[in-house]
Parts: C-alpha cells; sequence; structure tokens
C-alpha cells in the first residue's frame, strides 16, 4: 500500500455527523456536536432506550501480539464495515487512543489502511477530551489530599500510605518515582508518589465501568486514597471530592460518536490499557450501542489472556453484558513470531515456523471457548507478504482446533475484503450466549489469582513476597475478598517474561505489587515487570509528527 | 440579588451558536461547532479577513482589588452587551477560565450576575480544550527533555540546569518543589524540578502571543529548555519537539466563539494570570474580533499595573494592536478596603476611608492615562451595599482628577445598567489612539524593571540578590536585552507586599527569580511571594461542587 493511514484518512469524505446519527434514530436534540464529524450522544436520551431489546455483543480479541500489533482494531472495524456492507445494522465499540503512545511508539489507534475510524487526528489527539477530563479530576483528588493534609489533617491521613497516584497523558519514565512536597512548609509534606499513564488510572476504569452518572459519583465516591495511621481507608467521599470529581466528569461520560471510512457508526469512548488495566471501552458506549444496533462489535485490548479475560471476568461480571461470540485476530507474521522468528525475519516465507508458533493461537483459543465459553472464530488478518502456503496452514491449524479460520483483507480492501467474516461471525452467533467466568466471586483474592494464571496463563504456580501476601490477605480480611482481579501484565507473553513466546507451561507468576481500586471495584495485581507509566522510546513518534504550511497534520501513523 | 451566578446562567435562553455567527458573517463552513452554543472560527477563514479595517479596541482594567475582584470581566461583559443595546457592532474578548481556581478560591471567572457569558458551566470547566493542549504540549516538551538525556544526552543537556517546568490546571502546593527520575536507572536521572498551573507557562504565552499556526511553531521551537555545561542554551527545536507541540495545539489555536446572556458575541480564547504572566486572552482572538465588530471590549487581568501595563508593553509591543481607550473598574468596596477597612467591615458606609482609599484609584488613573498614553472612563461597578454618598464621593474624586466616572449596575441590571458608560467610552474613543509604552525595546533589562517598579508600581528602587543581578547581566549579554519584561508580582498591592494597601511610595521591589521566555519573546522577573503555582484553601470550592440528580452541576459559584 502507498498511502500511509493518515492519508487514508485525511482522503477519506466523510458525512456529517448529524446524518450517521439519523442513520442510528438519534434525534437532533440527543446530539452534542464536536466539530462536524465527531459528537456526543445525550445520557437522558440513551437511558430511555432502557426497554429496547439488545442488538448482538461480539468481542474481537487476539493472539499475543508482536511489538506492531495484530490489528485487532482495524479488524473491529473491517467486521463491522462488512456487516454494513451485507445489510445489517451494525456498530462498532472502541477504546479512545491513549495521547502518551501517540507521541511515543505507538502512533495512532484508530485503525489502519481502509479499515479506521475518522477524523483520525482528532481521535487520536485530544478527541472530545475526555482523557483530559479523567486526568483532572485524578489530580484534583490528589491534590485535595495533599491540601487536607497540609490543613491539619483531620482524617489522620498517615503520609506514608498515600496509594492515590498523580497522572497524565504523556509516556514520561521520570515520573514514575519522584517526591513531592518538597520546598519548605508551604508547600506541605515531602513524601515519596509517582505519576501514571491516564489509562492506568482507577477514574479510567471508574468511567468505564459507570451505569451511569448518579452510579459514576457513588463509585468515586469509594475510592480509597490512602490509610490513616491505624490502617482505617480514606476515601475520596471522606474528602467531599466525589461531586467535583462528578462535575469534571460529566460532559465527558455520554459516548463519543464517529464514523468508519465507510460510514459504519462508531462510538469510541473510553480507554482503559489491557496490560495495565481493564482494557475495555466503556460500558455506557457498549450498552448505548446494544439498543441501536443488531451487531455491536467491540474489541478487548491485547491477546485473549489480557483483553478477553478481563472483558468477561471485570466488565461482563459487573455490568451483566454477555457477548455472543468472539472473533480472535491472528496474523502469519505473528505465528512466524511465536515459532522463534526474529522480527526482521517476518516477511518471509516459513510454514514451519508458523506451525510451530501456532500453539500460541491453539492456547487462546482454549481460553476464549473452553475458559470463557465463547463461540470464536479466527480472523486470520491478511498482510501483503503472507504467501498461500502460509495462510492455508494457519487455516489449517485453526480447523484441526473445529475453530472456522477466515481471510480477512479489511486492512487493503475495506468491509468488502471482510463479508466473508461477518457471514461466518452471524452463523458462529446464532446460538443464545454461553459465557462464562474464570472463577466464581466468592473464590479468594489468592485464589482467583491463581486460577488465572494457571487456566489462562498455562503458569504452574503463583508467588509473592511475604509483603505483597500480607497485603492480599488483609484485602481479603478488609472484605475486598470478592471482588475480581484486574492482572497487569506484559501483553507479548503468556508468562510474566515478554520473551517467553508461543505457549509456555511451567513458568510461575510472581506479583509484584498490589492496587486496591475501590471504586472501580476490583484488585489490581501487578505481576512482572509491567510499568503503569511507560517511557518514551529512542526515537519518539513525537519527533516525527508535524503540521504543514496548510495547517494539515502528518508524520502521525 | 436572591440567584447565584450558576442559578442565572443555566436559566438563560441561549441562541444557537450558529445564529450568533451568522450575526457576525461567519459561514457555516468557518465554524466547527462544539456543542450547541461554543464553537471555534476556522483560521483559515479569519486570515481571509486581513483587509478589512479593524474597530476600535477598548481594555478594561481596574483598580488594586479586594480578594473577591473587582468585576472587571462582570464589566467587560456589561460594556459589550449595553453598546450592542445602543445599536453598535460590539464584541467580547476574554480569557479562558482556569480550572485549578475554579475548584480552589475563585469559583467561575466567566463574569457574574446578569453580566455573564455562557454556557458558564462548560466555559469554566473544560470548555474547548485549549487548556488541557497546552497543558499536553508542555509536559510532553519536559519527557522528551528526560527521555533524551536518558538516552545519551548527545545534545549535553546539564541536568542541573533544566529550566523547563511542567504542568497541570489544579491548584496543587505539593507540586511546586519536586524531585523527578527517581527509583534506578530505568527511570531516568534523579533531578529537581517542580510544576506550575497551565495559566503561568510560557506554552501558554506563546499561544496567546503567536499571530498564527506557522509564527506558533517558530516560537515553539524557540523555548528555551535549560542549559549545557558551558551555559549554551538547549531549544524545543534541538529536541524536535516544536513540530509535535505544534500539532497538539493546532485545533486550539482556533478562537472560541460563545455569547453572553444578552447574545453578544464572545471570543473566550487563551488564559495567562496576569500575576504570574502576561494576562490578556489570545491575540488570535483579539485580532478577529476587530475584523468582525466596531468596537472591542477585552480586558487584562488585574490592575492596571499588571495587566494593563503588560497588555501595552507586551501584547501591544510585539502584535501592534493599538487599543483606543481604557475603563477603569473601580468599586466603592476597594476603594475604602484601600482606606483599611477590613474585609469584614466593606458593606457598612465609610465615606472617609473611601476618599483615603482612593488614592489606589488615582495611582492607576496615572498609570493609564499618563504612563500608557491611554483615554480613560472609571466605571464604578455598583453592588447593592454601596450608598449614594459613597457613589458620589468616588466620582468626585475621579472627576478632581479630570476623569469622568459612570455607574455601572450591568451585575443587577444587564447591559441596561451599562448605556451611559458605553456612550461615555464611544467619547472617551473618538479620538486616534495615543497608547505609548513604559520603556523603550533598547533600554536593558535591569532597566526596564527599574522603570516598571518606579513609574507603574511606585517604588524608589529595585534589589536582586547578586544570583539574580548575575542571571540578568548573562541575559543582557547574550541578546536577549532587547525582550520586554513580565513581572511576576501580587495583584493586592502596588508593592510586593500583599498587605500594603492604597498607593504605597518609597518601597523596595525585589527580584526573587528571573526566567527566560525565549518563546514568548519576554524575561520573566519573580518579584515577592508571587507562586506559580497556587495551593488549595481550607475549605476548597471542590468540596461544594457537585452534580444533582437531574445531572446538572451545582456548587459552582
Amino acid at each position: 500500500m502507498s498511502q500511509t493511514n493518515i492519508e487514508i484518512a485525511q482522503a477519506a469524505r466523510m458525512l456529517p455527523i448529524q446524518q450517521i446519527a439519523e442513520g442510528l434514530g438519534i434525534p437532533d436534540e440527543a446530539l452534542e456536536p464536536y466539530g462536524r464529524h465527531k459528537a456526543k450522544v445525550a445520557l437522558r436520551w440513551l437511558a430511555g432506550l432502557e426497554d429496547r431489546p439488545d442488538g448482538k455483543l461480539i468481542l474481537v480479541t487476539a493472539v499475543s501480539p508482536t511489538p506492531a500489533g495484530e490489528g485487532k482494531t482495524t479488524t473491529t472495524v473491517g467486521l463491522g464495515d462488512a456487516l454494513t456492507r451485507i445489510g445489517q445494522r451494525a456498530m462498532i465499540c472502541l477504546r479512545e487512543p491513549a495521547l502518551g503512545p501517540v507521541f511515543g511508539m505507538k502512533g495512532g489507534a484508530a485503525g489502519g489502511g481502509y479499515a479506521q475510524v475518522v477524523p483520525m487526528e482528532d481521535i487520536n489527539l485530544h478527541f472530545t477530551g475526555d482523557f483530559a477530563a479523567i486526568a483532572v479530576a485524578t489530580n484534583l483528588l490528589a491534590a485535595l489530599i495533599d491540601n487536607h493534609i497540609h490543613r491539619g489533617n483531620a482524617l489522620g491521613i498517615d503520609v506514608r500510605r498515600i496509594t492515590w497516584r498523580r497522572v497524565l497523558d504523556v509516556n514520561d519514565r521520570a515520573l514514575r518515582d519522584v517526591v513531592v512536597g518538597l520546598g519548605g512548609p508551604d508547600n506541605g509534606y515531602p513524601r515519596e508518589s509517582g505519576f501514571d499513564i491516564v489509562v492506568a488510572s482507577e477514574v479510567m476504569a471508574v468511567f468505564c465501568l459507570a451505569t451511569d452518572l448518579a452510579d459514576l459519583r457513588e463509585r468515586l465516591g469509594e475510592i480509597i486514597v490512602g490509610y490513616t495511621r491505624d490502617r482505617k481507608p480514606v476515601r475520596a467521599r471522606e474528602l467531599d471530592a466525589h461531586g467535583a470529581m462528578t462535575a469534571i466528569l460529566r460532559d465527558a461520560l455520554a459516548p463519543n460518536l464517529v464514523q468508519t471510512l465507510e460510514h459504519t457508526p462508531a462510538f469510541v469512548h473510553g480507554g482503559p490499557f489491557a496490560n495495565i488495566a481493564h482494557g475495555c471501552n466503556s460500558l455506557v458506549a457498549t450498552r448505548a450501542a446494544l439498543k441501536l444496533a443488531d451487531y455491536v462489535v467491540t474489541e478487548a485490548g491485547f491477546g485473549s489472556d489480557l483483553g478477553a479475560e478481563k472483558f468477561v471476568d471485570i466488565l461482563c461480571r459487573s455490568s451483566g453484558l454477555r457477548p455472543s461470540g468472539a472473533v480472535i485476530v491472528a496474523t502469519v507474521r505473528a505465528m512466524k513470531y511465536h515459532g522463534g522468528v526474529d522480527v526482521a525475519n517476518l516477511t518471509s516465507e516459513n510454514v514451519e515456523a508458523l506451525e510451530k508458533g501456532s500453539v500460541n493461537l491453539l492456547r487462546h483459543l482454549g481460553i476464549v471457548r473452553e475458559t470463557l465459553g465463547l463461540p470464536a472464530v479466527v480472523a486470520i488478518n491478511h498482510r501483503a507478504e503472507d504467501t498461500d502456503a502460509e495462510v492455508a496452514a494457519l487455516v489449517r491449524v485453526a480447523e484441526q482446533a473445529g475453530v472456522r479460520a477466515v481471510v480477512a483483507r479489511h486492512y487493503a480492501d475495506g468491509g468488502a475484503g471482510a463479508t466473508e467474516l461477518a457471514r461466518e461471525v452471524m452463523r458462529t452467533t446464532e446460538e443464545p450466549s454461553t459465557m462464562r467466568f474464570t472463577y466464581p466471586d466468592e473464590a479468594p483474592l489468592w485464589q482467583k489469582m491463581r486460577t488465572i494464571a494457571t487456566r489462562v496463563y498455562g503458569a504452574s504456580d503463583i508467588t509473592a513476597s511475604t509483603a505483597v501476601r500480607r497485603q492480599i490477605h488483609r484485602l481479603q480480611d478488609e472484605g475486598f475478598g470478592n471482588y475480581p482481579v484486574c492482572v497487569a501484565k506484559t501483553q507479548y507473553s503468556f508468562s510474566t517474561d515478554a520473551k517467553l513466546r508461543g505457549a509456555p507451561t511451567r513458568h510461575v507468576v510472581d506479583i509484584r505489587e498490589v492496587r486496591l481500586a475501590a471504586g472501580a471495584g476490583f484488585v489490581v495485581m501487578v505481576c512482572g515487570d509491567v510499568m503503569t507509566m511507560p517511557g518514551l522510546p529512542a526515537v519518539p513518534a513525537a519527533t516525527s509528527i508535524d503540521v504543514d504550511a496548510d495547517g494539515r497534520i502528518v508524520g502521525l501513523f
């Protein structure tokens, strides 16, 4: 393909967003336009749709990705366009891209090739300001905590036990560990702290799990920001912070409507990372889409070990959402990578490596079909360099496991390239949902983590330092044992070692750190080296992004 | 008045923003709506108006404020509405409120009573996302600096001499002085740094001084972020940061169109504080308004010693803007305050204290008329508790100084309460502008600061530590001597001591710190205790702001 993503996106002829809304039956008064091609849909109007039946929910997940990603967003878009093309009322639900990675390594995250949501630059930059609002809400709470202590600390917060961290939407490793409050009494009490990226924040998780504004406010109030000297939790509510935080987030909570290059309507709303957070777009958006369309295609970040597991065990558990089936995105390239081929050699044919690496796909098929109970289709996201022999081998692998594998060419051909996939997905989702959870609510936290590690990651066991074990036991004793577990770990491997490709077994998952997210309603277990604040690479994408003489953004991929 | 600002604002019947734009002759295709009542006006379309004659520019300034503020924004809105009411084509240009103070002490900053710009909650919260974009641009540059050092430091940046600070739009004293880069080699090199509030940032200043996107990009490239070991400045351009920063700010640079309660069009765009930055809304907005209206009313922050001086010496100097006249907002309340009355007793009649305190007004009249050469009108911003005797005394004071003083009741009565003021302003601005600068370009930096301190602040001299003097001399030697000086000091007094009311003389201004803003094109001299990152008060406004069951924002004043 000679055109870059941004060139394709900028050449797109978008319809006015009012027209997209009209196609969904959204009246003009329920629409808050942001420019000509983005709009928020009023929560009040959406609340009136409660009695409508839900459409079918299709979850797009993937194999363990190579560093370049396997095209999950692209496939979600392509499948939505293909469903539209074969006459279905379809909608897409995606996460909003984080700004940090756009200027770091990743570039844009609005699909690619001829399967993109547009306006691409807007979606990748500030979009409608949701992430900025989430950052301000988080940082306001932090300021209220330090101010409370500075003003006499009536709640008796232990400055050594403040767990609330500030956030920015910038990849900035220098902010991972900081000391704040230096400079003398006017600046408060010095203490250790740190910044996370917005997409790793609890407010982002709360935002994406809340059913409505009242639930958002309630959850924000429940957030535990730290502990007193005698280990009593201190909540945002006690600081009177949750009202203002809700006010900051009020407009943001309405879902953002955009369109694909082929005018399929899409909600792009909320965006927790799946390696360090729960990894799905907002519940508000998905619920709304299910009322507006017969097929709703959504994605959960990274491989099924991360996004799909959390989609089911966190989002579906708390919300009652039930996907009718799943699409597992696989690439010839990723299978060769998992078969041991170096990144530099992935464009050469290598059926043997592909077959060897397809253990990764098989493990993901097992997670999706057996552990999570979802009927599945494999979408082979086709790349120009894939050979017929490789594609045939990959189809064979899937079919030997009893799953249809369909070649999808939406990257090059848009929705027309994915109509076979769309038909297969429709067939697969004809039966009622059979989704099940990986573990029951009542399993203890340690047991939940162990079940995820052994059943999903293929680990032999989990470990943790005495301090971490003690913390897990304390959470269990304090009544948080019924929470689901949100694992933070590398997306590149089933294990916690990014270099362990394929389908590693007998590895051990070490829990490095535990964070309670009482507002979101889960316990985060950080496993291995994963960072909740990424850094910039040696040559950040920012250094090539620019604005040309005509005011056009260039260098954004 | 029984209704609060937000109640009045929420009861307003706003016109669709398209209708406001139409009244200004802005075609639909030049408008980017943000919701129904806010829109950005395309820079490309505005650039096409260059050949039109400019309207008259009226600068609203004020006496030294009491902690509650004297209603400068309110008067700007009221005057705009009054001009419209008497048949003039008028526009208003205001700064965007900063979020930090909204949740701190100050509450909203979109006018008050029946003289407000609306939608009030939107304008006070995220509005169109401009400040969020400015924060990201600033913080991306910071991350690129630390990343450059972490990756080998090819430019040889001295980690002890990085001057670039991060920003947040939150009042957070704990971030004034921090140590970043802790936690080991993966997190970079530990170093001291700090955060400022967005409105104090150089990117904010650059944003408000830039003539267009190309000038913005050029200025961003010129920003000096720190120095090498041998004191060579390192610029944003050398880090390839300015292109991405421009991309981040591209949409933000188009001015935001809103309306007053009486449907007078208003640009609300950019917002540097006047005590810690240059204090005027964006040049882009003011220039656009001058092409669209015959009278453009704009404000510069705080008293004339801060906002008006910087408006003339910084903004007008670099842009060629020439105000035709000035309105000096005075209140009975502030005059009594400057006459020595405690804040608690300001509602009781006290003509004697008022006459004593009016030295403050007289000093401001001198600055505006003699130093800056602007014909002036005094607007007595009327409050319910003002007695006739007090008002008469204040009118007398002004008229003895040869200036008309007009009582304006826009807070209670909207534009109808300020028509006499509007007529007086029209008379006053009939003659061509006679504006002059406080100091010539070629005066050395020390001399410039001394001229401002003695002529504007009534000081007898300026002082500085040896280190600061050395720094000023170095800037002079390095070729920055032709820059104007942007003073950061308290707004409550002509001196650097907030408690010195009235019109203090023989005080000495100590320069505590010097910051070079090479992108903005000025040298900041921080005098006295003024903070570039405010803190929260004992009872932050945030603790009473909330969202009610109907999704309405409450408690925002």
